[in-house]
């Protein structure tokens, strides 16, 4: 027999059908991990149906997923393309994953500080989705930067500077990729199991060693409560330990856009502040936190104080900043935005809203800044949409700030003044302003390690 | 404005989006009237994937539906193609409809007697499923009987002779044919709801004024316990009568075949016996039954024993035998087969199973009868097969039946003796004979007609 010969599927290696598995889901039983193999791999080569499917999907959602097979489903997302072998780069390999959330720029100043720690980050971002803003379309904000490249491109970069921050590339779990589009028009997005192998199996083929997750909970979060998100969470680091991998979750707050900035060009620069050693103090402290655990999980700092020091080091001799410039450079943009974030595009007008009364600023609608940020052009609401670096929202005042009437209250950053007004509205209804000052809750709920 | 300009869509004029009544539906809560009929009409256009229909199956399949969407459901189905106008025929149209079983060949001694009695019956039946035969396989043993026809030959010949025994045609619910198929293969059959819409578009496009529904029950049955069966005959009634229809439902037994013969030309030859005023006790009590049913939704008899009565004497005076000839005839076969059932195709041999021991018969796998004649070639595996009209199995002995040692217990129709010794096995183990006289329940376990 020629080794050529084609290997039969693993559909047909396995005793039920495609509709028997989607039976025994539907009527509460489990999947074999051969046999969710046989489906991923059927899914991908159009032995299974689209619409076969979603109707699994569906049945996931209702009846949940075990554990095994949570992990079963992730490594065979994961093994339906590459996976990338990053064992030439010497040292633990981390990673971070946010589930998204509106003002977070933290993987920009992240990335580069925890390599200027010594620890090498191959990290895969993505791309706006619904209120949420994606750290490729603010990367793209820089001129000339590339987000798109090859998995050997990608290794280099690691090999030669120890970071890259790049899209998923075709190859990698492809399965994810078609899966994700058929579940955001399908109803079957918000299932536990689903969530995780769509976010795992991403980043186990990413050929990493350790992940930290950042869990966003509140109202500008895909998980509203602190139950349904260490529920994810735990779903997460259960499976990625599964997976051989070293894995934390950070349950952060995103009740209020993390920053001042929501949009693309001002996102980057705000990441950049904190290069410099500034930046707004819930940015910093999100991105400290999640650093931390990095450089834990990586074994460069024992305990959490020795890592936030590290990091401040690193932020204050300048080499964070400079292997922000490295990694622009590598991926062909112009590395002098990161000490010169004037250099990055800006928008013709900023429109000043004042406040409207005198108090302190009790909340700030995430959801609704996130949208009206998206409206004015800062993200998509269909996937072929370009979005414009420039435009965004600053949100100069922040929960806890006291405001006087008429004192500046946000900027809307727009092409032209009548875009501003269109939205001036929607701005000032996100915030909420009342007399007493109120209490300011902790970025950081909780850490999952177990 | 031209009056040829093309209507929006149903989709774009309700304020929901497909994704939307996906979540709605998933999260327990209702769609409108107005958003059923959109999705179906997206689906048959193609503004609504299939991935997304199997999706919202599955949803219904959790959370069900209220009768209110049921009927919205049923009614845009029906609509999603011609609905047949009978108006030109005289007289209350009846039809029956079965949910299937094995041995089932009531139709075609039903619609004739009916018919004689003074009731038009336009009758669309299908084809086999599963281990469940189908009435046009059946019929199409009669040589040169024609099931397919246009809607415009339908209604004439109904016009002429009262009575037409034909398959769906093209034009009748395209959504239910589109959605029964997606369904098959996407383990979302099992759904009250959806089974009383597949059911009723259907019937409903058929242009009739009442219905009788035959909901068959027991291991044979898709029915397996009187819980669902009575479930789904109070959907069906319910949706039917909302849809301005009289309709009935009858729960009967299914745990042993129907009648003696299982197979498509010993099945038609069987019924015609009942035309002919003999025929096995419980094929016969299960027509008159139905009949008597139809009748009286008819208006053309009071009571249940009148009905009887009159259906009697349709056969004794031989009118529902000449109906019967008149139907074949008018679909193009050889009128004579109902007179002279010898005429129908027959297999060369007929292989006789003896008893291996003595006692009583007290029960026959129906499930594993109509699995053995589907494998024998009377059915299909696939829906692209043909089936043999001549092979079958005739059941000499049933439940309640004495026999001895030796003694024929069945017969193998087939074309070759080897086909007959690969099956023996199987009917042997469908038979339990018991040494006790065995009670037999009565066929008719209740009718619906609230």
């Amino acid at each position: 027999m020629s080794k050529k010969s084609k290997t039969p599927s693993k559909l047909s290696r396995v005793a039920r059908s495609v509709p028997e598995m989607i039976a025994a889901k539907r009527d509460g039983g489990a999947l074999e991990p051969a046999e969710l193999e046989a489906l991923i791999e059927g899914f991908v080569s159009g032995e299974v149906a689209d619409y076969q499917m979603t109707a699994f999907a569906m049945a996931v959602f209702f009846r949940g997923m075990s554990p095994e097979e949570t992990a079963a489903l992730t490594l065979a997302m994961r093994d339906s393309g590459d996976v990338v072998d990053l064992s030439s780069v010497p040292g633990v390999k981390v990673d971070k994953h946010s589930t998204g959330g509106v003002g977070d720029k933290v993987s920009i100043c992240l990335a580069p500080m925890v390599t200027a720690c010594g620890v090498p980050v191959p990290m895969i971002s993505g791309r706006g989705l619904g209120h949420t803003g994606g750290t490729l379309d603010k990367l793209e904000a820089i001129p000339g930067f590339k987000v798109e490249t090859t998995t050997k491109r990608f290794v280099r970069q690691i090999e030669k500077i120890g970071c890259a921050l790049i899209g998923q590339t075709a190859d990698l779990a492809p399965a994810d990729r078609r899966l994700y589009a058929l579940r955001d028009v399908s109803a079957t997005i918000e299932s536990i199991p689903l969530i995780t192998a769509s976010i795992l199996s991403k980043k186990l083929a990413e050929g990493i060693d350790a992940l930290v997750l950042d869990v966003k909970v509140g109202d500008g979060a895909f998980m509203k409560t602190e139950k349904q998100a260490r529920e994810l969470a735990e779903s997460l680091v259960r499976v990625g330990r599964h997976a051989g991998k070293k894995v934390s979750a950070l349950l952060t707050r995103m009740d209020a856009p993390l920053g001042h900035a929501v949009g693309n060009a001002v996102e980057s620069a705000e990441a950049f502040a904190v290069l410099a050693g500034g930046g707004p103090e819930d940015l910093r402290e999100c991105t400290f936190a999640l650093g931390a655990e990095m450089l834990r999980l990586a074994g460069v700092a024992k305990t959490e104080a020795a890592a936030r020091k590290r990091l401040a080091k690193c932020i204050a001799d300048g080499s964070a900043a400079k292997k922000m410039q490295e990694v622009v450079k590598a991926q062909g943009g112009d590395p002098r935005v990161v000490l010169e974030p004037d250099r990055l595009p800006s928008a013709p007008h900023a429109v000043i809203i004042p406040s409207p009364s005198s108090g302190y600023v009790k909340s700030i609608d995430a959801r609704e800044i996130g949208l009206t940020a998206v409206h004015l052009g800062a993200g998509r609401t269909r996937a072929d949409q370009e979005v414009d670096p420039a435009v965004g929202i600053l949100l100069d005042k922040k929960p806890g700030d006291e405001v006087s009437q008429g004192e500046r209250l946000a900027r809307i950053l727009v092409r032209n003044r009548a875009a501003a007004r269109a939205v001036t509205g929607r701005i000032l209804e996100a915030y909420t302003i009342t007399q007493r000052r109120p209490k300011v809750q902790p970025l950081v709920i909780d850490t999952i390690r177990r």
